[in-house]
């Protein structure tokens, strides 16, 4: 060998060298910025994920408070209704004296009117007095504070009631208390 | 030069093509996985903002309907007592009905405290009876139908109620129809 050649062989391995090294640079940033991306493909997917998640919450959560909405609204007079009946209860009571001349006759038409005007208001929002005297008796509607043996009277009817019961629409406020043909 | 040595050195000139396509093409690589990760950062970054101004939403909404529910519950009896208002006015028109015996002064007696007990029932609820005679007219509460100039009385103060005004908590129903001294 020349000596130029020895030279030659020596800058050749140390171009080699060199040029491996920034192989391997280049890959190992390679292998990092993948890295990089498995991570950040991961977060975005949690992200992602999470937004849907997010997303179908506030949906539940509307539609509960819809639904809390509309029951709030159908029932919004329950507690006034409920401090009413026994104002109502006395109202029945006091219609029921009997009229001794036309004064007291004509008074009590009056009452009566105002009376009617109170059950037309209370049966716009949905109150309405539960049936009784002639239905089946219906453990939901009724409460059984008395039960008779009448042959001549069918099984199971009310008979008599000795309040009357209120529901608000769908939902019973007080049951009838009522007497009962066994 | 000896035939080893052309030999030798074509297959190093083939080596550094090769390292040299290799170093390109992982640059080309890195390249590409930089972009892929500014994109990645974009989107994540997007999710991150789009996840904060659902939460913002989510959180305004709740303080919405909150709002929305306390108002529903304060003025719920609203509409039925708004129902009840003129049946109230008649109730008061037939107990100022004068009595002219002992039967029909306690007649007025029992329908008075049914009264009672209805106003009762609506001042549970938040309504009351908007205070007129004697207190300065005040238009967010007052209704002037008909003004005098009485020298003895006070100025603008209501001398008289032809129909009560109500209240339901701080929301006036309806005010009260008074007359006003100038």
């Amino acid at each position: 060998m020349e000596e130029n050649d020895v030279v030659e062989t020596i800058e050749q391995a140390e171009a080699e060298l060199v040029e491996e090294s920034e192989i391997e640079e280049s890959q190992d940033e390679l292998s990092k910025a993948n890295e990089r991306i498995a991570e950040l493909e991961a977060k975005l997917s949690d992200a992602e994920n999470r937004i849907l998640r997010n997303q179908a919450d506030f949906e539940n959560y509307k539609r509960r408070v819809r639904l809390d909405q509309e029951s709030a609204t159908t029932y919004r007079a329950q507690s006034l209704v409920n401090d009413l009946l026994p104002a109502l209860d006395n109202f029945e009571r006091a219609l029921q004296v009997e009229a001794k001349d036309e004064h007291s006759k004509s008074i009590l038409q009056g009452m009566d009117m105002v009376y009617r005007g109170i059950v037309e208001a209370l049966k716009k929002e949905g109150v309405e007095a539960i049936e009784s005297v002639g239905v089946q008796f219906d453990p939901h509607f009724h409460q059984a504070v008395m039960q008779v043996e009448e042959a001549d009277a069918e099984s199971n009817i009310v008979l008599e009631e000795f309040q009357k019961g209120y529901k608000l629409k769908d939902r019973v406020l007080r049951p009838a208390m009522v007497k009962v043909n066994q």
